[in-house]
């Protein structure tokens, strides 16, 4: 690993300073933004995660706003999934894709009101996407980049910390719902989301001025639950198969291919861009598909596609893999060819230090 | 400096394996792929590109392809640039603004032929916006990202080591006009610019599989000139007043602000997106401008903006900086209002450790 050079570009967010103070050790890039990826050890965080609990600076996720008569169209025309019945209060993850059907984000959708979205999205710049397509329908539609920041609570003890800080009412939220709760005189709206399997929320903070003191009421109020600064965790989301945008899919992929397909409706989202594309892939299927497998041997860092190969032949590639201490094999993402996808197959992996064995799981550890 | 984590999310490039073997010490991540910032230090990266030539891997400078039948219409309909002269064998830096005329990119537009075009991209997703408006107006237009990765030959000797590599007629080539040249059997685009102001070359190559060849002939045949890594350079682009998106200009800023109206052929470029609000700040002028400035004392890095401030009222900011050894002051750019952007104005500057005295200057150092 190198060093990251600092400039305005690579931007800090709200609660950087916290960040700094916590000792972390690495980061990444992602929308043009500081995300942390280690604060111990990968392995140390990974611990913590799933048997504590952690704040997470998520302001990467940055959000598009839609606001106006036309959002909700404008909302359906940006995704297959059909969203007549999304009322306020909820958080619906739609992916989106060009007129070809390739994916070019996997964001979640917050309904804030009849005529106002949120979109909170992974790594790429959807906010020209979706400003050059309300630009080219002639839509009456205001989009913009908000100074909203996600801050997430994740681990068991989420809800307790939550509770303290927002008050009991929290623990009544739903997946992928939110409330509104106040802190510091403002009103924020709270998810129960969040980037990994161990439960927890998001909060959407709204003005970058209440990041540092919510990061300390949070991590004051979480003292004796050991709360501690954290991350995304590569071991554990992989475990929990959650995919990452430009890692495990692009706009090389159809939703289908990434097992998104139960996110499209695409008979039902009249106007959505890619109809024409997925309508096909929905009947036929995908010929590949992500798959979790499981790797043997010692691994390098997954930063390039790795081929996953059948008697010489190549049937696929693994784009995310990391040694889980709990399922004691490398867990890893792979998109595989539908003749070598059925469960057990034996597949060898090429790494940059050598070919590997490798099986295709029934499901994801998690 | 914290470390930077790898994943395939952080694209490499064709050159990576010859970067690491050079021994690179600092990344960025630019268009979610990785760019060197750093090989020996940045200091003396500075001394070298100003005396002798440097390979650079740009490939992050990522190509989007307009090829198609309406593919001249849609390039005028992005850039305020009156493109109406342009041929093919030119390059035309076109600033690319939305319906605000707010800067989405200020990239490098190659004409290949009447219907095909690169648009060589700064910082941000460009290819959603391209890709939304052809959408949205339906032109007849393919949009792609190509395998085209630019390595740049900058410093003094970029002339004498790009004849060796691809002959004299190398040298005839004029500023923002390109050659097609012969490498390893294969024609290829090379054209003098760069992002230096030491003169050179961009090669864009057109196939990941040539990249270690490429970089490894130009460092064989500038061995006696001692060619090395190089990668653009904090100082030596700041003396330039070479602009750099995302830190020194955003979605804020119109082009006028950033000193690029002398591009906006506001009144002749019909169709283009920002047309009716750049008509106005063409006439009008901007408010604020972009300003060379020289900063006195120790500075950290500037990785966020720095208020500027005239009698307790802020007045601008300042968006990067470093040490100049040549001019023996703290070189920096900014953007000022224009009741205090006439050059000798004294201005305060807030940075992270402290308050420090700023001069507007004439013009960019170099």
């Amino acid at each position: 690993m190198a060093l990251i050079a600092p400039s305005r570009r690579i931007r800090r967010t709200p609660f950087s300073d916290g960040v700094e103070a916590a000792g972390v050790k690495g980061y990444t890039v992602y929308n043009h933004m500081l995300l942390p990826t280690v604060f111990h050890s990968v392995t140390e965080d990974y611990r913590h995660l799933k048997s504590q609990v952690q704040i997470w600076d998520v302001s990467c996720e940055r959000q598009v706003e839609l606001r106006g008569p036309d959002a909700a169209r404008l909302m359906q025309i940006l995704t297959p999934r059909d969203l007549r019945a999304m009322l306020p209060g909820q958080c619906f993850y739609v992916p989106i894709v060009d007129e070809t059907g390739g994916m070019l984000n996997d964001p979640v959708a917050v309904k804030l009101a009849d005529d106002r979205y949120w979109i909170s999205i992974a790594d790429s710049d959807l906010l020209l996407w979706v400003k050059g397509i309300a630009n080219g329908y002639r839509l009456d539609v205001l989009i913009d980049e908000p100074d909203v920041s996600p801050l997430a609570i994740q681990g068991p003890l989420a809800d307790e910390l939550a509770a303290r800080v927002f008050g009991d009412a929290i623990r009544d939220v739903k997946f992928f719902r939110y409330g509104i709760f106040s802190f510091a005189g403002r009103d924020i709206v709270i998810a129960r989301s969040g980037y990994s399997k161990q439960g927890g929320f998001e909060i959407y903070l709204p003005d970058s001025d209440l990041g540092m003191p919510m990061w300390n009421a949070l991590m004051e109020a979480g003292r004796d639950l050991d709360v501690r600064a954290g991350c995304p965790n590569i071991i554990e989301r992989i475990e929990g198969g959650l995919l990452s945008y430009g890692n495990d899919m692009t706009r090389e992929n159809t939703p289908h291919e990434c097992g998104l397909g139960r996110f499209c409706s695409t008979e039902t989202a009249i106007g959505c861009i890619g109809r024409d594309a997925l309508l096909r892939v929905a009947k036929e299927g995908p010929v590949r598909q992500v798959r979790p497998l499981s790797i043997s041997g010692d691994l390098p860092p997954c930063d390039r596609l790795w081929r996953v190969m059948a008697e010489g032949e190549k049937v696929g590639h693994v784009s995310s893999a990391a040694w889980s201490p709990d399922f004691e094999t490398n867990v890893a993402i792979g998109m595989v060819r539908m003749t070598h996808w059925k469960p057990g197959t034996r597949l060898e992996v090429e790494t940059p230090d050598g070919m590997r064995d490798a099986t295709v799981e029934a499901k994801f550890w998690n």
